[in-house]
Order: C-alpha cells, then structure tokens, then sequence
C-alpha cells in the first residue's frame, strides 16, 4: 500500500550510487526539519557495517542537540559493509521475504504515524543505488515499489556521477516513482550539479545542490568537530545552497500532492465522459475511485474522510481485472520494459507491406503456437476487441459471400447466428451482431437469430446445466456428475441431451429465412451479457449442425474475453474440438497494459479477399496497427504467461479441481484459482441463486425478482466489499504492505464477477473468498 | 542511419560508469579478435586526458605484436581528463553539434568499411558512462542513438556497481539499444557478475565476467610487462573465463542479426495479413519494408542486395508520417519516458467512474485550453479515430432523437449530411456515416447525403477554387488572389460566391426526405477521400445552413487527421469561425507512438444522456479507455506540440507563407513546412495536376485519365523516389549519419501525398522537396 498521512510527510531516499552521500545528506535533512521546529523519523531499514559506524547512529550523533524532536530506527542490522544480500549470509540470518519485509516497514511507519499528532516529517534511507539488492535478492527500487512512498534521489557528484544519476533516475521511473527532488553535492570540480540542472530543469525535477561535507580527518575529536559545523552550516535555514530550502520544497510537493488528490473526484465530474457510467447517479467526491498509482492487483486509492492518523491511500483490491484486461498486475516491469525498449527503438512505424521485429514475432507464435496452432494462417492487427471483431465480421461477410455466391442486392440482409446474451464490443457494426438491448444505438440493426444457450453453474452446491424452456420442455435444471463431465464434449456428443440440443437447432436454423453469413460465439463464457458459462456442448453441437447444412458459413469464435487464460485456457478451441475459421483475441493480449487486438483467420478467409485487384483487399486499417510498442508488450505478455502456466500455484489449483485422480490434476482443462470448496459453499448461500467460477473468473448470481442490466441487486448485495477490516485471524493482508483492504468490483444487474490477475497469490484470492463470503454472509 | 555490414561486425562498447574497465575490456575485446585472424578496427571517437594516456594509444601499445591487423583511431582530442562537455571548454575549442560528430564517426565507418574486404570487427569506445555528456552536453545515449548500433555494456564490478549496471542496461533499453553483451570484471569480493549473471540470465541478457587487471605499478616497465602478461591470458583462446568467448558470442549475434532480416519480409509474407494491402500484389522479398529501427523521421530499412560494402540498413524517410501519426519522430525520448513512468505507476487501471492523474490532466487540457476550448464541456476516450467517430455519432444520434422528438420507429433511418470524399475510420457504423465505395463493406449502409466539395490548390501555379458544376454551372476554376484570402472566411461570406453556396446547400437541403440527424465534416482537408482541401468556405456555409434549418442538428468536426497542427493550427474551429457541438481528436493526440483518441462534446450533447436511469447513458467503451500510459504519453506530446509552436522553424516557415506584412508573418495561419515556392513551382510541372501545402501536409495530383482509389499513377510518377542518390551540392544528407536516403509514401490512386513530422528540421524538407522535385522532373 501506498502510505500517505496529512500530518507526517515521507520520503524515501534513494542513491544514484552507493557512497554518493545518502547518509550525509539525509542527515542534513533530519537536522534541519528538527530546526524547522517538526518531529522527524530517521528510518534505515537496512543497515550494513560495524554497528558505531551504522547510519542511524551518525544521524543520531551529529543531531544530539535536537534529539528530543529526532527519531531514529534501524530494522534490520548486519555486520559487513557489503550488499545486503551478501551481508545477510555473512552473518548467516535467515533473510525476510519481499513481503515480510516491506510489511515490517509499513508496520513501523504506521506506528510512527498513530504516536504523533503533530506535523512530521519521515527519512527512509535505502541502501546503496537504486538497483542495488535487497536482503532477499531482489533490487530496492522493485522491492520498496508496494509502499509507493515519495522519493529524493541523491545524485552522484563525482567523475561519471551525471550518467548514474540520470540512469539512476530514468531506472526511478520506469517503476513510476514519484522523485520530488534530485540532491547532490555540490563538487566545484566536476561541476556535476550544473549540468543536472539544467538537464532536469527542462524535464520538469527539481535539482538541488548543497556544500560537501569536509574531508575526514584523523582524529576522532576534530573529525566530529568539523562534521559537527558542517552539518549546522547545511541545515542553518538562512544558508542558500543549504538544506533547508530542499526541505521546505519537500513539504511543498507532500501539500500539492494532497490538494491534488483532494480535488481530484470534483475536477473529474467535470471535465470526463465515463464509459457505462450514468453521471446522474455519480453524486459526490466519494462516488469516484480515486486512483493515485497502483501495483500488483492493487490500486492505491485516496479517502479524504479517513481519520488522520490514518493513511489518506488505501489498497483496494482491483477485481474487475480493470475491466478483465490485468494478467500480471499493475506495474508489471517485465511489460514496462518490454514497451519502453520498443518505443526507444521504433517509436510506432507503419504496418501495412511492412515489418518489424516485435509484429512478426506476434504474429508466428499467435498463428503457429499460440490460439491460431493447428488451423489459423494469418494474424490481422487492430486496436480493441471492438475493431477486431469488425475485422472479423468483415473477413465472415466476404468469405461467405464469395463461397456462396449470393447476389450482391442481398449483402446487407446477410445474418448472423449467435447466442442471447453475446457481446461483441461497442461499435456499431459490432453491435449489429448482437440483439436489440440496453447497449444498443438509434442505428442499431440486429442482424441475426440468437439462440437462448443452456448454462453450467454450481446450483444448491451442486454442479447444474440450465436448460431452458425452449430448448427442452419440463426439464430445465439438470444436476450433472462434476465439472468435468460437463466439458468432456467427446462423451457428452452421444448423450440424448446432445440429441435434443441438434434437434432443436436443426428445427430453428431451418426456420431462418435470411441467409446466414457467419456464427458467432463468445466459447464458453459470455462476459458482458451477464457472466453466462455456456454449456459447451451446445456450442459444439451449433457450430456442427450450422457447418453440416451450410459449408460455405465461416465459423467466428470471439475469445476476446475468455482467451489466453483467462477462464485457465490458452484457447478454447481444443476443449470445444472444432476450429473456427476466425477468432479474436485482446484484453489478456498485451498483459492488461495497452490496447491492442488481434483477429486470426484461416487461408481460406484469406483467400477470399486475395486477387491482383486492390479493391479486393480488406480495405481495413487503423493508424496505430501492429505499434512495435503494443506488439512488444503483447510478446512480453506471452513470456509471462508460458512462466505462469507451470508455476506451483497453477498446479495446486489445477489440483483442488481436478479429480482425485492424482495424474490428472497437474493437466485439470477446468479449474480456477478460485477454491472449489468455496464456490460450492457459496452457491448454497441464502441469497445466492447461482455461481459458477473458471480460470481466474467468479460469477455470482443473486437472486432478483427483476433482474437485467439496470438492476442493482447484485451492487447491493456486496455492499459490504467495501469495508476494510482485516480479518481478524490475519493481521496483516495479502495487500501491499499488509494493509486492510477493500474491493473494486462490477456487476451486471444481479450478476457480481470477480477477476483475478492470471499470476495473482493464492493468499489474495483465499483473502478475497473470505472477504465475498462474510460480505455475503452479513446480508443473507 | 544504423550501420550493418556483413563483412565488418561492428559493436559500440558503453560504460556503466566511468572508470568500469571499459577500455581495457576494449583492448581485451580488440586483441583477442585480432588472435582470430580478423582485421580490428577500435574507434575511440572522444578522447579526454593526456595524449599520452589516450585510450586509443592504450590499445596500440597492448596490441603491438598484432598491429598489422590493427587500427585504432581517435577523432577528437582533449587535454583534460574530465567530462567531454567541460573538456572542449578547457581546451578553448569549437564543440561539433552532434550531427556533425555523428556524420564525423559515420563518415569514418563507412571508410574503414569500404577500404576492407575481409571479415572484419570495429569496436566504438564511448566516453564514461551511458549518459555521461558528450562535447555537445547531450548524453552518450542520445548522440550515438541515430547510428543504432548494437552495444556492449561494460558492467561495474565495483561496490554499488550492481545498481549503476542495472540501471545503466535500462537507459539503454528506453533508447531502444540492442545489447548483445554485458562484460564485466570477475571481482571476488564484491561478486557483482555472480549477482548479474543470474539477474539478466532471466531478462535473456549475456552476461560475461573477465578477470580484473593487475594492479598498476609504480614502474613503468614492470607495469607494461604485467599488464601485456594480463591481456595476453585473457585474450587467450583457450582461456574460459577469457574474452575469447565474448568475441564469439558478438560474431554469433551479428550473424543472428543478418540472418532475422533477410528473412522477416518471406516470414511477414505468410504469417502477416496487412491492412489496406492486397497481397496478391505483394510478390518478392523487395516489396516489403523491413524496418530494423527508426529515428526522428526515419525508418532504418533493410536491402538485402546492396552490395558488400555498402550498409544493409538504409535511412528512409517516413514520408506518411507512419499514417498521419507522427508528430515528433520515432523513438523520442520524452515520449518513451512518458510512457515508461505511467506503466511502472499505474499500468492500466480501470476508468468508469474513476480517475488518474494522466487521464484527468488529458482531458482537462483538451477540454479547457486545447480544441474544445471555448465550446466543449467533456472528453470521452476511445483507442482510435474510428471508434472516436463511433462514440461521436452515437452523441449525434441520441442527441437529435432527444431534442427532435423523432419517433424510435425513424431511428434506423436517421441520416447524416457531409461531404463526397469523407472518411471517418474503418469500423461499419462509421463507415455509414460515408457513401458507398471501395473501402465499404456487405453490411454497408450509406445513411446520408453527400455535397461534392469546392476545393483549394495550386494549378499552375496560382491558387485556384475549383468548383463542382453542381453547385455552379460554367464556372469550375476561380483562381483566388491568394492562399490567406481563401481562408477569410469572415471576409468571404459576404461574396457572390458564398451565395452561390448558400443557394445550392439550401436546395439541396430542402431536397432530402428522411431525417437528418447529424451533419459531419472533416474540416478544411479530407485525408482518405483523397488529400481534398476544401473550400473553407463552403464547409462554413454548409454549417450556418443546415443550422438553421434545423437547430437541433448537432455538428461533428472530425478532426482525427487534421487536428493538432497536422496542418499547421491546434483545431480548424478558429479559422472556420464555428463551433461543432462534437469533435474527435486521435493520431498526432500521441505525438506518433500509441493508440487513443477522444471525442469532445459540448454541455448540450453531455445532458442529453443524462438522466437517473444507468439505460440512458453513453453504454460505450473500450477495455483500455484512457489507459494511463496513453494519456501519459499524449500529455508529453502536448507539451512538446507547445514548444514546438515556439520554435524558430516554425516562425520561419510562417513567415515565408505570410503577406509581405513583417508583422504577420509569426502569427500566419495558413502555412507550411514546405517552402510555397516549390508548392507553385511543382503546380506548374507538366505532369502535375494541382498541388497544395498545409502545416506539414503536402498533396501532389497526378494527370490521370483514370483516376481513383485503384489507379497507380501517382506511385508511377514518383517511383524515382526510391533512389537512394544524395544531391550532388550536399555530400551529407540530413538523414542520420548523413546517408543518402530513399522516401516512403503512400499514395490515394492519382494523389502522392508526403509528410513530415511536427518538429522536421527544414534541411529535411528541403532535402525532401529536392528529391520530389527531380523525380518528377525526370519523368516529365
């Protein structure tokens, strides 16, 4: 969690290099805010060296005088003055994980702010450069990054100090760190200051540069006398190239970040347009989520009215997935890199007849690895899962007209066949694949049939297909074996239920007087039409009864939403047992970072728009297709999820829901990283008509008299996310810095869902189960 | 240019910090090629320090024995052993700019390339370290990066080193930087390659530890006798943790390196399906832009068959701007550090109903200061101009419906009323939104009436009106007093001519039987329709008109290409002296890099959604709406639109598009880039047409009996373009490096257009104007 209190600014202060001064200067800084009249906390959570020469007690030391207002604190302690990472099997100590440690920091932090009440000011001092490592291995600008505390970074006044301190910097950033002030020394030789400031005056950072402190000299006595004058020098409020005017900017920038973030919900009512948001139901400051950063599955959201001992930023927990895009959590610096690295080299270069690295790599594993193996041949790039539906309803329309040889007089009747409920994105043409509802526009045109489909859910905690009336008349709830009976079609096919789904789509394609173009499914898992997992057989046995009495009907499958793992597949395809001549994959694609769409086809779509005509071409493009940047992410994205998809945690999950069958379980097709147990208990809650979870989604469906997308009771049902109370049997949560936490979430109508991030702890999603169920409870 | 030679591998050695070992790993790396039997070329192009000390003698002296394969090479010199910048000063001398320093380094590249036949190896040393200054005072980093060479990152073995070869790596990732190898020091002690090896080893990054020099000692001679022993053990073959192994490994990459491009455009052919490309049409190798990396208005293209020793990468320039995108050339710094520190704070975080600080600073400017100054209350995100335009029409739709009391059975018929010739972006509903032709679709469904537009360009060299026979009979071409005269508006409306207008829109108007609920306009300059500039005049009365027909007409300006100073001004609202109620940005919004677009509406447009019913609002959007990242970088690109509307260039190219007034001139609206003389001088060419100039857009029409979008005569006219030859009056062109350049241009059947970037230098124009000039000469 991101820590920020009214009455105790903090800053965390970072080195350019080891030995450019940190200690020096954060010493200076501690002196003269105690002179400022403040309390101060001197923290240094690591400290490495003799115990006389730590840098607690040189603050301590050269601040004697003020020691009343002065605290200072070390945490962890060891005796060589090496890196961290070595010192700590020096002296043979077990070290503390990333999350235990940055939790002991932020337990410390919390317990300075609750004792004082008056204005304060916090040095956390870090040990040696930015990258340099921790106790556990890892670097201290990733480590600390869960505490997202501002930042100082003292520059590097000697010889090649102006590339560390700019790379220093440039690493700060590329974290997302705030750096409030860049410090250094102000060397009259190398006249390093200089040139930073000018460097960063143009960049917008604030530069600093204040006396060096004396040579050392010999004698211990002299030496503390002159240190002792050079720090009353630095710190003296009337000395211009002192410390006393950084600590005043400092101040200045912890007041402007608080003005910031207060007035941040009224300015955005203002000057925004929302999305799916009715601003006549937005009605104050508190009906806004205030995002100030974020990292792993968590925002760091502002609240103006917590008390003030308490921190102003709260994690809350991000379970929509940020609208079911987050793979690998906010602020991901595998996808950082991978974008700075080709916006460096490439910026965005046109696509069409040309080529880049990063496009052509996406495009070989996406056809020849990835969703496309087996059947696609080409890879089509656009911008959202919206234009790459567009695309592929365009590649449908052409291949069917060209196969068919419809009449050109009939091109605008060309339908579509789907499923109530589908959602292909909000352009108009995709809409037009979809019903008349809610979503739709004035020019909306419902150009199809849409079967109502049968649904899996857990039911009274047992595993159900919903049938409904017009497939199957007197049965409509049928309990199934398990799980994975329900997707194991090759069985399922020859079951009388397969039967009555053919008959009854053979009886209602044959009543379809227009000619049909396309099928077009969201496999499985409907998102945006109300969280519906489709029974997979009745896709499959659509998709044969439509191919047998049309060929020529190319066959779209839109894994926008639930492709590349997200429901704990990479594609649907194999499950299923039938290719599509078309899918589309986003969201997941680029890592949950960028925009960035791909619609994938099969040669003969492609040669449906292949001649030497150029008006044959898809004449289809948008500005920013295949951005080298986007592209980039995405193979970073893919990188990722090939390291996820064998991780422990995935085998565990796959383990709880696979049946106990041991061999089977390290390959379970239908699993979630949510509990099994839990799903089923939930679904036997009194309020709770159905649920249903796969991969890293959780749908929970309330029961509602009316329900539909203008219902509010699943809202409602959950108000109680919201509360932030740790539960009482774990003090500290699985949250950055083991804060309380609570819960961004979506619904749809009575349907409540909650997304994980594909590489989300099994301790966060545990902590959100227990969250859901005693938000649940609490109202049933 | 970047630099690629089959015959002479090439790699340029950067410093994690000063004082690495970075010339002695040079020398190691120089000797133990030389042991291979290869031809050594090591550059040192700045050198600081006494002569004596230089790093090229250093080279030399360790070298001695294999000096005949050897040649090292210093091109400037200075006596004092301190930062390049503060050097050039001590020595009183004249610092190159660095187009001049790197036009110097290409220069000799290019020598030592063609003066050797055997395989070969170069080794550029840098000075310090990644960003240390160079003679100019901008940064190694950035004054190397238009040479893209691939890199060697001297690590620093030393106490801190871990952090400052970390961070270093990741200064050269932002600049886009191939590192093919870190090399390092084997320090026992400190153990930095230990820690490394396995840090990068999971970034896919070779690392290599050497071992560390002998101490320097105090006799010369005993000195030179154990440092010759000291290169001799590690250059030596055989010897494992030598730097034999390095030499391989950088042979290995370069052969990698060859061998990705000469076999990324077959590779392309059959896993890519481009947009707007028949690929029928697309047949060898030669027909695809291989783009290796680009810079400024740059791509680096690959050429297969160039001979041997010539480069196989090639400047060109990217004379569509990377399709009307790019504002401030590829691989800006600004730009990638924007993105960088928006992806490492937030990543993307969801945006219905919340907010970031990206997001909200975006929308505030454009609202408040930027095109919807004056006139906009909101702004609405999207990814591209087609979804933009999307969002935009459905505002229209609803906001008509509202205030017209149309009846929901006309809302399918609800019409548009535009221009012959728009183009609002790809999707089907926007595609709607223009007539039927070669880019539509089977499902599309022209809503709407069309007037065939007046236009503006040079004929013969005079300004020239050329009016429809529909709006006027007899008279097709007005030749105008001047450019600023036409876009008077206020001064015209008061002519014959605008009555003329007037009548015929009234009539036409009047004419229409279904409703017309929106009336569209790409102000002043149609891009896809074919680079039409229209009389602004026309555009004028067409919306006065049709205003007060029907006052509940709501107005959209889609300026996706023309807005942003694409063509000169911020928005075309000022100039054409109304305000539309909607209007859309995209494209130059992101300076170049990324996709996302906006859609501002004013308060009337925002009320009519408004409401306590979630079904009446704008049920609209995109997964990675105002995504963090996008916003970020589009804050940074109007910051940098802000400069650039300063710059001299641009007071100097107003000033020669101005009327004599002195005065006038810095506040011209109506300029260009491109000089007005060549404007007038190519109107007069045999084989032109008409041209016209505007901010950075330059139309050129061919004669052609059969025009169109499928015509291939303005790719014929200008094929000479593709002729690398420099002028003979400048040795050195302004492409990087100074090479002799080809052009990339797209064009519309009969019309060529070429393009520049916001922040094009003019030698670049002028060198491009010089081209255009002669290849159309020689066809003429």
């Amino acid at each position: 969690m991101s820590l920020l209190y009214k009455h105790l600014r903090i800053h965390q202060i970072f080195g350019a290099n080891t030995d450019v001064g940190k200690t020096i200067l954060s010493t200076g800084l501690v002196r003269a805010s105690a002179l400022k009249g403040r309390s101060v906390f001197y923290l240094k959570p690591v400290s490495t060296g003799p115990l006389t020469q730590a840098d607690d007690q040189h603050v301590t030391r050269y601040s004697a005088q003020l020691k009343d207002r002065i605290i200072s604190k070390c945490l962890y302690q060891f005796s060589e003055p090496v890196s961290p990472h070595l010192a700590v099997n020096i002296d043979n100590a077990v070290s503390p994980t990333d999350e235990t440690f940055v939790n002991s920091v932020a337990t410390y932090i919390k317990k300075c702010a609750s004792e004082t009440e008056r204005e304060s000011y916090m040095y956390l001092e870090t040990a040696g450069g930015v990258h340099s490592p921790t106790l556990s291995g890892t670097t201290q600008l990733d480590c600390y990054r869960p505490l997202f505390l501002p930042t100082v970074l003292i520059g590097d006044s000697r010889l090649g100090g102006i590339s560390s301190t700019i790379s220093a910097y440039e690493s700060m950033l590329l974290r997302g760190f705030i750096v409030d002030a860049i410090v250094l020394f102000k060397d009259e030789y190398y006249r390093n200051w200089e040139y930073l400031k000018a460097y960063f005056a143009e960049r917008g950072v604030w530069v600093s540069a204040v006396d060096p402190p004396p040579e050392i000299l010999p004698d211990p006595k002299a030496n503390f006398s002159i240190t002792e004058k050079y720090y009353e020098t630095i710190s003296n409020p009337d000395n211009d190239t002192g410390i006393g005017g950084v600590v005043d900017h400092l101040t200045e920038c912890h007041a402007k970040r608080l003005e910031d973030l207060s007035s941040m919900s009224s300015r955005a009512r203002s000057a925004v347009w929302w999305p799916f948001v009715q601003h006549g139901l937005v009605n104050g400051d508190q009906d806004v989520t205030v995002i100030d950063s974020a990292q792993s599955d968590f925002f760091n959201t502002y609240h103006s009215r917590t008390e003030s001992s308490s921190s102003a930023l709260r994690p809350t927990f991000d379970g929509s997935a940020s609208w079911w895009t987050q793979a690998f959590g906010h602020g991901n610096p595998a996808l950082t890199l991978a974008a700075s690295a080709a916006s460096g080299r490439y910026g965005h270069v046109i696509f069409p007849q040309a080529v880049h690295a990063p496009a052509l790599r996406l495009a070989e594993r996406l056809v020849q690895k990835g969703p496309g193996k087996g059947w696609a041949s080409r890879a089509f790039f656009s911008d959202d899962g919206a234009t790459a539906m567009e695309v592929a309803l365009k590649m449908a329309l052409r291949t069917f007209s060209r196969e068919s040889g419809v009449s050109a007089a009939d091109y605008k009747q060309l339908g579509i066949v789907g499923l109530k409920g589908s959602y292909h994105g909000d352009t108009i043409g995709a809409m037009d694949a979809c019903e008349e509802g809610v979503y739709t526009c004035e020019w909306h045109d419902a150009k199809g049939f849409w079967f109502e489909p049968p649904s899996v859910s857990f039911k009274h905690g047992v595993v159900t297909i919903s049938v409904p009336s017009l497939v199957k008349a007197n049965e409509h709830d049928i309990v199934a074996p398990s799980l994975p009976w329900v997707y194991d079609i090759p069985a399922r096919l020859h079951t009388p239920l397969a039967q009555v789904y053919r008959n009854h789509v053979e009886f209602a394609l044959s009543n379809i007087s227009t000619p049909i173009a396309t099928l077009v499914l969201e496999p499985l898992l409907m998102g945006a039409g109300g969280m519906i997992f489709v029974d997979p057989l009745f896709q499959r046995v659509l998709v044969d009864v439509a191919r047998t009495r049309t060929p020529a009907l190319p066959v779209i499958f839109d894994e926008v939403f639930v492709g590349l793992y997200r429901i704990g597949m990479e594609s649907t395809i194999p499950l299923l047992g039938v290719t599509p001549d078309i899918s589309v994959n986003a969201k997941v694609l680029t890592g949950g970072l960028l925009p960035m769409a791909v619609t994938l086809a099969n040669d003969r779509v492609f040669q449906a728009f292949l001649s030497t005509s150029k008006a044959d071409a898809l004449l289809h493009g948008h500005s920013y297709t295949a951005n080298p940047v986007g592209c980039a992410v995405a193979n970073a994205a893919l990188d990722l999820i090939e390291k996820v998809a064998r991780s422990e945690e995935w085998v565990d999950a796959r383990g709880r829901w696979a049946p106990s069958d041991d061999a089977a379980s390290k390959f379970a097709q239908i699993w979630s990283l949510w509990d099994p147990t839990f799903v089923r208990t939930l679904s036997q809650m009194d309020r709770v008509d159905r649920v249903m979870a796969m991969g890293t989604v959780l749908a929970v469906t309330v029961k509602d008299s009316a329900p539909g997308y203008t219902s509010h009771s699943a809202k409602s049902a959950f108000q109680a996310l919201s509360q932030v109370a740790n539960n009482d049997r774990q003090p500290l949560s699985p949250a950055p810095g083991g804060a309380p936490f609570d819960v961004h979430y979506r619904t749809l109508g009575n349907v409540a869902y909650f997304m994980t991030s594909l590489n989300s702890s099994a301790s966060t999603v545990r902590a959100l189960e227990d969250k859901i169920w005693r938000a649940l409870s609490e109202l049933s």
